[in-house]
């Protein structure tokens, strides 16, 4: 972007996180309220509207339109409304055009909304919902490389058949354990207690981690992120418009898409989530020590780990001594997931992207409460979504500071 | 758009439209293709793609990803893919956000694409997609109100009963018959004749399309859109960019979306599309007068009188006379819908966007064969999708000029 406009993160808001008897409206309306109230900004100061929602057409039937549908009732309508999908990372990928249209200047506020509700009276349709986020066609393909006849069949997301595919890999790689895994739990679900919006959350130990129901080898039930409903909003503005408004911030200092490469899949630093940390990073002029704290995208336990190393916060193969030192952890240097994550706080797939972006943005204006990490100045989100001949079909790096 | 980049039409490509045997990655695939090698462009050069489609999910279960699976065949990845659903205005909404990226500076080549597959061996499954592009929850209401119990049975699409009864309070408004609306018909189907790439046309009478079967009064089959499957796409690169290249444009003056407003149902000229006209002729610094021809939503025939009068190429009440004066035929001022529009040219709904594009960019480069308009200069697409409270849910507009 040549020249572009400064961007701040003037509002954000949140539901809970957890199995909702709201309906999908229902959340995002609550979670565009409150981001609206926490701008100071009317609906009718909304300039454009960008709305991630990844299976809400599979669900309830509604497709195409479901932003409008969303917005209507809270009197946003006649502004460009626009439907995003990218699998889980579909709030990101809105958030990432919602940004780019204030930098180019092109709207002064915008509003970024991702809103999911993945249960169902039938608790398989949520899971065969997510497990489209594949290329159907190489179901079967994908379900024979990955070792299992389960894969699919709405008893589970077939995404778990793919992360313990991808783990059986990375341990062989780093010789990261089961314990390990099971230590990126315990520090999420500390994390999650002290969210108030977590799903979950709680004191657990390594052996009720590794004692939950088998999904499938090496996952436990306790590794794998929950279903969720839930939505999450920001409000965007260009520094110019926010003076004199009281606008808090943060200010995104960088917004990365990419999609999935195909690549070595015994080398966890191939790949797109690498990629696009090392763009962020260099849009930001910053590097990875440089972050005081992060939201990435355990949907599995192991991810965290992964993506430890994907980032640069570990050498390769260091991801588990990463989070044996204790760094991680709230009180260490880099903690990550201080929100719960996805495996405490709930992963609602269309909604997570801008819920870490809301994470960042109270953690750096210092609101995040007894979670919060003392003098955080920078943080990063990743958020990936769905799955393509080995990568993430999806995947979005934020960099964010506080001023 | 604050001092932003010229952006050009650099490469068009489009399948026919039609039935067809081919899978939505086949049609994509072929159309992107086209306007890769008609841009001159390598796969490689593509930085970023932005994917219009409306109805895959419900139609073949392929959520969330659909531009990845597309384009990775093609060897298109790693880049930024974003999947964009606003219903029949799906590509134009996927267009105007490829513009802007390029606009802002963001990205010099781009791929905006729009493919869909409506059919399927069970007819009803394509006309129940359709259908949801309305507020489900609003769907017994508006069956009601539109005085239908056949909406949404998957005997037709449900749009057909909105467009009778928007077509029930025009006629009321001004004047115009069913045999104003066969004249469309017999002029688009002439059109669609002289356009290999459109799924029916040819020489009829206003007896005979008033003769087709009546789907819902007064709308006759011949006076509806077909179920259609194709594809179109088109590069867009920055003037810089494109210099030394050989690109021969057309130039995208303005690219408008917004979403509806509730309106008077009674006054064709308040709602979503004569807004969008205004801010698009006010970007581009014309008028209606400027226009050399247009390509427009004529989902149903009565809607491209409607949108005579919206746009503001007639005034109101004015459009089945513009009609009858013969300027908006092929050989006169101010041709609309040469391509043969969404009722000869066929309307797989998420494609048609981008297909107005690729026919705007063929007449302002001369390059239209037997339905050339003379001298073409400036083109104006206008594509609507959805509805919500009255009104289009997207609506965009575009403004190209041949240089």
């Amino acid at each position: 972007m040549s020249a572009g406009e400064e961007v701040l993160v003037a509002g954000a808001g949140m539901t809970r996180f957890e199995k909702s008897e709201a309906s999908l409206r229902e959340l995002a309306g609550a979670a565009t309220r409150e981001a609206l109230e926490d701008a100071g900004v009317a609906v009718g100061e909304v300039e454009a509207a960008y709305v991630g929602n990844a299976v809400a057409g599979l669900v309830t039937g509604q497709e195409m339109i479901r932003g409008q549908v969303i917005l209507r009732p809270l009197g946003i309508e006649g502004i460009p409304i626009f439907n995003v999908e990218n699998a889980c990372a579909s709030a990101a990928s809105a958030l990432h055009l919602g940004w780019q249209a204030v930098a180019a200047g092109a709207h002064d506020c915008v509003l970024c909304l991702g809103a999911e509700k993945l249960t169902h009276e039938d608790k398989r349709v949520g899971m065969r919902a997510i497990g489209t986020a594949i290329d159907l066609e190489q179901r079967a393909e994908l379900a024979a490389e990955v070792g299992t006849a389960g894969a699919g069949n709405g008893e589970r997301s077939f995404f778990m058949d793919l992360y313990a595919d991808m783990t059986r890999r990375y341990m062989s790689a780093s010789g990261a354990t089961a314990e390990d895994f099971a230590e990126v739990v315990v520090k999420n679900q500390h994390n999650g207690a002290l969210n108030p919006r977590a799903q979950y959350g709680g004191e657990l130990n390594v052996e009720q981690v590794l004692a939950s129901r088998m999904v499938v080898d090496p996952l436990t039930l306790l590794m794998c992120s929950p279903i969720s409903d839930g939505s999450a909003a920001v409000v965007l503005m260009s520094e110019a418009a926010a003076r004199g408004r009281g606008v808090k911030g943060p200010r995104i200092r960088a917004s990365v898409v990419r999609s999935g490469n195909v690549h070595d899949r015994d080398d966890p630093l191939s790949g797109s989530t690498g990629l696009a940390a090392a763009e962020g990073f260099e849009r930001a002029g910053l590097g990875p020590g440089d972050i005081d704290c992060a939201e990435v995208h355990d949907a599995s336990a192991p991810a965290e780990l992964m993506v430890y190393e994907q980032i640069g916060f570990a050498e390769p193969g260091g991801g588990p001594a990463l989070l044996a030192s204790g760094r991680t952890r709230l009180g260490g240097e880099l903690p990550v997931n201080t929100s719960g994550g996805l495996l405490s706080k709930g992963h609602p797939i269309g909604a997570t992207g801008i819920a870490q972006i809301c994470e960042s943005t109270w953690q750096l204006r210092g609101e995040a409460g007894p979670r919060q990490v003392d003098g955080a100045r920078i943080a990063l989100t990743q958020n990936g979504g769905g799955w393509l001949e080995g990568d993430s079909a999806a995947m979005a790096v934020h960099i964010l500071s506080a001023d």
